[in-house]
């Protein structure tokens, strides 16, 4: 089968091509190919026994050859983050709208309906501290990013009826711990105060320590993927979205856990309120009560304690080389 | 104040530019011009005590004298409608999608936030013939006119929310009795099955007598467009859409209706079940129980024969008048 990843040089995008290189094959049935497409040429993953393309472009006038014909599973991770939709709208609109519409152009164009793994998001719900979602709880948005990912929700579940392909839409939560640098998406302090602290350097916290934020691992979220590209997707009917089972956590929780991990490593975070930051991630909803994605086969979430030890397991070692580096 | 109107050649767009010039005010204030806009350009209302532009283009294209600088309301009710959406996927995006995008760009441009009423539909929600809907039910088509519809509410709500523009996004139902002719809307049969009758003409049914549809009036779907344009928005919030105190009455109720009005004339309709328009209507939800909408002003439906009724007073003579012109 071939594979496509669009947002391939993203963290997601790479982890999840790390792990096709590694197992070869996705539901039990063999990759023979993988495209990766992004802003840059995504780097190809280490050690994979199929043939990989990397390709360079703007997702809004995506090149016929990111989706070619007999492309059985796109994953369409490809965003304009929060924080950068918001500060630029035509940005927004033309990446995380327009960019859709062009996926499922080229989707269209090919003869079987090509599975969409999409990545929506928290931030298409508002609701607040509060707030504990149910399934069937409105998008009612409280930024640019989110209105865009629920706008792209609402095409590719309608692309799915009209059979021009096969999507699954996953309402990630804030994934923590994030490798890498922080980026321009608000939630950007959620993994800053544990990765930092895990590399010896200082980081701040915009919110109080009883904020709680609904999130999720990097290793469950690529699983939630893979099992999106996988499953039968004849139960979920015309509504293709679904709210993931993650976690909902306080600040202080996360840092009570990175002293479990690595004792005293929370005095490196330092508080220090930043309105616009608590403006925006203030209107996400802090905890969902998810029944249908468990129903549909999505694995839970594992403990705090072994969030932050994945990141230490999986990222910590890259994480310090390429800042070295940089 | 200065008001334009998209889709001003509509049957809604040319009751409201009648009433227009018939009060010349809105919310208590003169109107001072008005700009109707369409694929062709509209007919000026009768007696307009103020100068009225007609203005003929593509909602997606469109120019920047439809919303001149200045302009404090826009009726935003140009359309593809729903079978003709279902039909031409690309012409339903352009207009429904991109259009609302190009209003969107229309009235950043302007110095205050414009107020911009916009018809959205109770065709972006499902649930079919068992539903009641409350006023916080998902919204999950099951066509592309609803998809793209309530893709549009996000945008507008988001282009509010960020201060380009003040919008009221209206679900309305299924509008009987609607003037004219039979259109490409799949619930055309609803008006014709009451309108052909009073003609002296044939209708068919396409659904069983037990079939209820979520409906209003023209004279009540005007009143709750001017109501929308004047209200104070500050209650509403992050949430612009309002799904408006319509009535839920089956098929059969409607032809008692008409026999109460015309007594004998639903022999006129032939009962020939049609599985294509079924499809459509039957995955809309057949009522609704509408709390937030009387809150904020919207006014109460009135009854079934008083609705066939107002088409008898305020439509019939000149539906008769058009038919025998063409």
């Amino acid at each position: 089968m071939h594979i496509t990843i669009l947002g391939g040089a993203g963290f997601l995008g790479r982890k999840l091509a790390a792990w096709l290189a590694t197992e070869g094959a996705l539901g039990g049935r063999p990759v023979s190919s993988l495209t990766l497409f992004d802003l840059a040429a995504p780097p190809p993953p280490e050690g994979a026994p199929f043939p990989v393309h990397s390709l360079a472009g703007d997702l809004a006038e995506l090149p016929a050859a990111a989706i070619p014909p007999g492309t059985e599973v796109v994953f369409h991770l490809a965003a304009v983050v929060s924080a950068a939709a918001e500060a630029d709208y035509e940005l927004g609109r033309r990446v995380n709208v327009r960019g859709t519409d062009a996926v499922i152009d080229a989707c269209r164009r090919l003869t079987m309906p090509t599975r969409v793994v999409f990545t929506s998001s928290v931030a298409s719900f508002s609701g607040g501290q509060g707030a504990v979602l149910e399934d069937n709880a409105r998008q009612v948005p409280a930024n640019s990013y989110g209105a865009q990912k629920a706008a792209a929700e609402l095409f590719l579940a309608d692309a799915s009826r009209r059979g021009m392909l096969d999507a699954v839409l996953i309402r990630l939560p804030t994934v923590v711990v994030r490798p890498g640098r922080p980026n321009k998406a608000a939630s950007s302090f959620v993994s800053s105060i544990l990765r930092e602290p895990l590399l010896g350097l200082p980081a701040t916290l915009p919110v109080p320590d009883e904020f709680a934020v609904w999130i999720c691992s990097p290793r469950r979220a690529v699983d939630w993927l893979l099992h999106a590209a996988a499953m039968d997707t004849g139960p979920m009917g015309l509504d293709r979205g679904v709210n993931p089972p993650g976690m909902s956590a306080t600040v202080g929780e996360m840092l009570q856990a990175l002293d479990s991990v690595r004792p005293g490593a929370s005095a490196l975070v330092e508080r220090r309120p930043d309105p616009a930051i608590a403006a925006i991630v203030g209107g996400w909803p802090a905890a969902f009560n998810p029944v249908r994605a468990p129903a549909l086969g999505f694995a839970p979430h594992e403990s705090l304690a072994e969030l932050v030890q994945a990141f230490v397991d999986d990222d910590l070692e890259n994480t310090q080389l390429e800042r070295n580096a940089g």
